[in-house]
């Protein structure tokens, strides 16, 4: 069953400045598509903020196995309501791949737990990006060391969970260092990936299109339950229970009440 | 210096329910403080939901090395505002310990990033929770195994992310188990510590007591910035960058600008 | 391009124990390919301690994308020149899924550096495997929890590092628990799953099997370096550096010579 | 109580090369032991390779909280025995603190389970060390970044496990990046902390000298178990079972029988 990769952008700065337009004249959304639509067996498809329910209804995410999440300007566009769905479908397995600007995003923050927050600095200066992991499928077909410039600059501290894996460590011209590759599960996966400040070309670079590919792959996951389900908290009466025993003691609850929340 | 450590309570059952008010007259929260004081070193105070402010000043939680929760029926309660207080302190360093039914409390389940559910059962049964990490430091001072009996059952799967360290886990008689001690850092240590049911003397426990007075010790945190830069996103200019270099490309922002959010 | 699994087994107790030789009259190496011969895109084959090289020369190993590994009472047997060689693979990237008493393995123990001992008894107990995580690959096509009856009791504290992901948690009759799927990162995938005693059934049990394929599919790793060179420590000359810079103070090395080990 | 450290360096390059025995007159040993001297409650004494059993027996281990290891030429001079009695007693909970060149010592390699290979240079340039994990008890005290020049590169990818927290993350001049502070549980604590080339003055920097410090407090670990007993593995009879059940099925063992190795 091919892969179906959704890819998200809130699609503003390529509409509104005219070097983005340039850089992304199908948007930025148009250009990490065009990397997935180069991979066999992953379908992709599209959605920006503009759209009705910003893009992402119940069906969209429903028919989702992976979303990639580009935004900068507008996150606060993106209704609460949104922001759950999207992350309901992350826990019921689906996965989520944050990239760039999208560390501050609602959907990364939420499931982040953490203000996801760091140094920056725009003044198009050379990044390397280094692979720390190399076995790991996010670095599949990677050269040892990648350079992108120009690049926007994110120093750390980067005030995210300690990552399941960390992948990519940048080293910039400017002296700063990034973890600019970092994974996590919360039911899916969950990929974080630096690169692509809307003014640079970075989206057109060839590395970066084989990360974005790998993290397709990588991250694309089933559901074990409906988005809805996803935070279920099922009441066992004891005489469902696996072991047979005798319920005793005093008790808040009757058998098969819904608990508090 | 002591440890300054808060522990907070819904205090809501303690003096509705006349089961729960025998079990704990002094409150949960009195139980719990108790035990902590029991530590040389710690300095306790408690606070509740029916206080100014849900007993969670910005000055009340700034003085606080470690914060204890407990709370079950009335989550919904702490308001949006409390919840992202308290999580700023933790961001900033403060320790966090989510006791029992904490794990749908908004700040946990904020903190987490994920729906923190679990199945469960009020029926008395016989719980046995052994240590599967005999070095870490929650577990100081325990035996391989402790029993509690009557408790709540909480059964896997629990909706959390993969925990940095998993140290306790239950069996219980019903056929369920459950990582029932886990740590994570989200600035400052996080740290979820499963029983306590309010019907049943789990807090008068010595064995639960003393993993209380571990949690203190483990997870107090210093402050490495306030609660309220918790989330800085500092923008530095190519001048005052580490290394020096010759900033170029377009761009989108004017040195020292704040960033989108 | 189909993942190209080799299961190993020591395949004495087969031969020397009537009871086991009923349970797996074609060994248990012949059980476990069995199970991964049902998935498609996988190619088996197996190997044993009586043949030359332990059956693992290095043609082999170069040929292999996942390894499993079931031994028992005769880990002793495998020669450390072996054991490196193996571990060698897994730094390159092949992945590693040691079964039941392996915990005790020459590889595995290398492999975690830690004693991976536990406690145990061998009663014909009832056991019942949870899975804690899910979404994750190891839990595809797993109902909430699987029962296997009789199997030996292996019980915590389970003396490993702390798991990337620990993905099944074991209930046992006699009172124990343990955490019977965990995975870990040595350059390849390394799983561990509990089940499996000679003197009983389990690797004809579905479940079971089913958690072997899932274990092929994500264990199966590509190589980055060639086992021989997966310690490499290569030194790189200021004048090879990424970034040009001008070599200074005082040195115990000339360019390129290899460091101490 | 206080903490006894112990600061083991093999004691040679100091001995043997003019430009190392000006740097470190009383040893690498003497200036590491200098560092934790100046913390209250921290006993510090030292041991070099040149002294009986390495400067290691049973007895100098049993009587150490944390073990300080730096090694670099003669890491084969360190025998067998005398690593696996260190490994053993990290097994049971004494801290463990990699210095440097001790990425390649024997019990670091041991104990990672991994090569722990990296790329290096020695060429005098400047080490920018950035806390990623600014709450973590290795960077108390520390400023968002602090500098050593002249140093040693390492460079990645550096041939660990996954770390349990990242704390510290290198830039080089040259244009590499190193994970420069980690840490892992192996029983007790394992730090590695990159700084600290012979024939450089970095053990004389204050900020290194800080986080030894740090390392001290934060690694130093108390005994769950003897060394001798840090990998039993008990035979739990049915009769000894935490929950009464009827032994049944064929067995391999008698009650209380060691397990096979």
């Amino acid at each position: 069953m091919p892969i179906r990769a959704l890819v998200w952008n809130e699609n503003v700065h390529e509409r509104t400045n005219e070097t983005v337009a340039k850089q992304y004249p199908d948007g930025i959304h148009g250009a990490v598509a065009s990397a997935l639509a180069e991979s066999e067996g992953v379908e992709v498809s599209t959605a920006t903020l503009q759209e009705p329910e910003q893009g992402l209804s119940e069906e969209r995410l429903a028919g989702t196995d992976v979303l990639f999440w580009w935004g900068h300007a507008h996150h606060g566009d993106v209704t609460d309501e949104t922001t759950e769905r999207v992350m309901r479908h992350v826990w019921s397995g689906m996965g989520f791949v944050a990239l760039h600007s999208a560390h501050f995003s609602k959907p990364f923050k939420g499931l982040m737990g953490t203000p996801c927050n760091l140094s920056w600095r725009e003044a198009g200066e050379k990044e390397r990006i280094w692979t720390v992991a190399p076995s790991h499928p996010l670095a599949e077909g990677l050269p040892p060391f990648f350079e992108l410039e120009p690049e926007e600059m994110y120093g750390e501290p980067f005030g995210i969970p300690e990552p399941e894996e960390t992948v990519f460590v940048s080293w910039f011209e400017g002296g700063e260092v990034f973890r600019s590759g970092a994974t996590w599960r919360r039911g899916g996966r969950v990929v974080y990936f630096r690169p692509g400040h809307e003014t640079y070309p970075s989206y057109h670079d060839a590395n970066v299109r084989q990360v974005l590919r790998n993290a397709a792959r990588y991250a694309a996951g089933r559901r074990v339950t409906t988005a809805a389900e996803s935070d279920a908290a099922p009441n066992v009466p004891a005489s469902e229970a696996p072991e047979p025993f005798e319920a005793r003691g005093p008790r808040l609850h009757k058998d098969g009440e819904a608990g508090f929340r």
